[in-house]
Parts: structure tokens; C-alpha cells; sequence
């Protein structure tokens, strides 16, 4: 079976110039098959700002609302996807920036507005690879923007881990599966030390220790998901994208 | 040799919610092979007055600063084109939203800064076809946003009446191919009465005479260009988008 490395980059260092050509350089390092999946951080929450959009939050969450839509719709779809893509392109790597929406790659489901409504945010119904297979079969990287649709005329907001599981998993019939988790941190963190190696066992327990909080628990449901259908994963620094093994690595 | 509709849809119709969809419908209704090309219209302007961009003008024309081109990229790219894309899967067309830096699709140059600079402006270099027929081929209509790239990294702002004539020439020698410029006019006017037909001669007549002015004079410059390279070439109502004939028809 040919190798498949599915790749989330997250949004400090899209925020970030430096950081990000850095990571496209080296991404466009990577050898094989290789899809990237990107958030738009902060560039987003500034972009509403600036057209004075009031977050609107719910225990701590953002809400979707429709001038939120219309702002990640075109952050994510449209500025951050489209220069990732010219400049991979410049960096010797074919790519096509892709919404869910487009060749319906991911439809979704519209999240029930009860017991919170969190407005425009689908949840993954399917991922349809044909068109993925495809682009990966002649050399081309296909970049992800964290939109998807509610096949009746709508985007809708979707987690970009979220994202890169479902479509690490899905892809893992046809292709030995790498899920890379890229972020500004080493890996999963013990009191400043990196911990190499994580199973079930040892992320219940440092749960419920406190030691891992907030977006590494989904981060790392959605790994442990994916493990368990077979895809191989890990959580790492950005700057080693193109290192075999690094950060931490999610084990059975 | 199969047909195929190239059709580019004016800025006047996208800016209007009701106009948009009635076009849209009749779009995916349209049989056969079929390219989509849409401008921006005044969302980017509107959306660029919302972030205190000064619109940057010589001689009447805009000039394509790096925030502007932020702006278009964001519009074009990902609001428009993401949400055109997500409709037309709901009525039942398959849809694959593209600028011209994915698959490198349409390379482009940085318009010479002399005599004027018009900052991040491109004038296509080539329209590479291969994925387009493949998307053709299998019954996918791409939807193409006015954006170019350089190839070294930076997304270009294009004309996309220049990108709808350029595309229907260079898919010509595989498709028979039909471009249709729609707008929210029936067509070429004068005095408030439609032109039917129109020959070079004719064309050139009405722009001595002060009949034929503003945008419409690229747009036939396009179209005739079009036309000599074997192109059916018409511009009409976005309401007449299905039909045979209509509007103002170009012919040698």
C-alpha cells in the first residue's frame, strides 16, 4: 500500500509569516503523497474585528453566527488557502486549495441548535476521496481550508482536526496513513518535558491529573480515534514536519 | 468534438442575493460541459471601505495594493466562489471552486510598473487545460474566481472577462466552445434597443461614434479575439443563460 501523510497546521503559526514559510518549506519537503489541512487562527478573529464583528461567545466558545460565516468564509477559503497554495506552488509543490464544498469532499450536518446552538458549524458527515485519490495520484497536495456544507446551498464552520482525522481515517483504506498534528509546541507536555510516547491509559491519567487541558483533549480524542482505525499519529512541532519520528507519538 | 459553455457572470448580478440565485438556477440547469468565471463585483469594494482601505485610483483605474489584493483574495477567492460552489451542489451540480494558482491553473505576470503601476495586477501567461477537461469530463463545472499567480509565490488580481476569453480559446481546441459574457444588460445597446448581431466593422462604427464605450469596449475587444480563434462568442442577460440564442451575438 503507498504511504499517505496527512498534515493539520495550526493557527499560531499561520498567524505567523516567519513561522509559516518556514513550515511550507519544509512541508514541501515532505516526499510522497500529502495533504495539508490549515486553520486561520487569529487572522480571522482580527479580520472581525476590524469590520467590527462582536465575538459572540457561549461558555467559552465561539458562536458561528452568519457575519462570522461570512468572515472564516472568506479567511479560510479565500486568504489563507489561496497563499498557501501560490506559495507552495513557488516552492515546487502542485497544490489545490479545497473547501469541503468544492467536488463535495465533506458533507455535513448543520450541529442541532439544542441544548446550545452554535449557529453555522457542521459536523463531518462523510469524507468523499475519490477526487482526493485522484489529485494524490498525479502529484498534487491538496490544502484543506476548515469549511464544509450542508449540500443545501450553506457553509458551515468545521474544526480543522476534526477535518484531518475524518480524512486521515477515511483515506486509510486506500493508503498507509500518517496523521500529523503541527503546532507551535514540541508535543504533548509534562512540566515543561515532552512526553514521547502516548496510549489510553497514560492521557486518562494525565487528564484527569490536569496536566492535559483545554484544545489538546479533543486534539487528542480525535488522535486516539484515528489510531484506533489504524492510521498512525502524532502531535509535534511545526519544524519537524518533515522528520520520520518526533513529538508525541499516539501508541495502542 | 464535444461542446462546452464558457460563461462569465458580471459583478452587478453577484452583489445582488436574488439576481445571484435566479442566475445560479438557471445555470445548473444549462446541459453539458460548462465553466463558471464570476467577478467580485462591489463586495470587495464594500468589503475594503468596511476595513478603512482607501480605494488607490490613477486615472479612473483601481490600483491592486497589498492590502487590496488581501481584500479581493478574501472576496473572490474565498466568499464568493466558496458560496457560488455550495449552491450549485444544492441544485445538483457538481462544483470545483478554483483561482489560477490552483494546479497552477493560470500562471500569470506582474503587469510592468511602466508607465503605470498598477500594483498587483496579472496578465495571463497560459491557461493550463488538463484539469479542466478532466473536471469537464467527469461532469464537474469549475468555478473559477479572477485570480492569477506569478508562480514565485503571490496571488495576482485578473480581469475575469480576460480570464472567461482566455480559458474558452485555450479549451477550443478540444471542446466546441461558446463564451458567453452575461450581464445585467440584454446585451449591446444603443438607444435602448438591442444590437442582435455584430461584426468588427459594426463594433468599430459604434466606439467612433461614442455608442460603444467604458467595459464594453475590452469585453468586445475579447470577445472578437475569441471569435477569431474559432470561439461562438455572445453577451447577454444573466436571465438568458440557458437559452440558444440571445443577446448580442459576434460574428466575423
Amino acid at each position: 500500500m503507498k504511504s499517505l501523510k496527512v498534515i493539520k497546521i495550526g493557527g499560531k503559526v499561520i498567524d505567523d509569516d516567519q513561522k509559516l514559510d518556514h513550515f511550507l518549506n519544509d512541508f514541501a519537503s515532505v516526499k510522497g503523497p500529502k495533504i495539508l489541512i490549515h486553520g486561520g487562527g487569529s487572522i480571522a478573529t482580527k479580520m472581525g474585528e476590524r469590520l467590527g464583528i462582536k465575538p459572540n461567545m457561549i461558555d467559552g466558545r465561539r458562536i458561528t453566527d452568519a457575519e462570522t460565516l461570512e468572515v472564516i468564509t472568506m479567511v479560510y477559503g479565500g486568504l489563507v488557502n489561496k497563499n498557501i497554495v501560490a506559495k507552495l506552488h513557488s516552492l515546487g509543490a502542485k497544490a489545490v486549495g479545497l473547501s469541503g464544498a468544492d467536488l463535495n469532499i465533506i458533507p455535513a450536518k448543520k450541529r442541532n441548535p439544542k441544548p446550545v446552538d452554535f449557529g453555522w458549524v457542521g459536523d463531518v458527515e462523510t469524507i468523499h476521496t475519490e477526487w482526493l485519490s485522484q489529485f494524490l495520484d498525479n502529484e498534487v497536495v491538496p490544502v484543506l481550508a476548515p469549511l464544509t456544507h450542508d449540500q443545501n446551498g450553506h457553509i458551515l464552520n468545521t474544526n480543522a482536526d476534526t477535518i484531518a482525522s475524518s480524512v486521515a481515517t477515511a483515506l486509510s483504506k486506500d493508503f498507509e496513513t500518517e496523521l500529523l498534528f503541527c503546532f507551535e509546541q514540541p508535543g504533548v507536555m509534562n512540566d515543561g518535558k515532552l512526553i514521547t510516547k502516548m496510549n489510553l491509559l497514560l492521557y486518562r491519567y494525565l487528564k484527569d491529573g490536569g496536566i492535559i487541558t483545554d484544545g489538546m483533549i479533543p486534539k487528542l480524542d480525535l488522535g486516539f480515534s484515528a489510531l484506533r482505525k489504524g492510521v498512525k499519529v502524532s502531535i509535534r512541532s511545526f519544524e519537524d514536519v518533515a522528520k520520520t519520528e518526533s513529538g508525541t507519538r499516539l501508541v495502542k
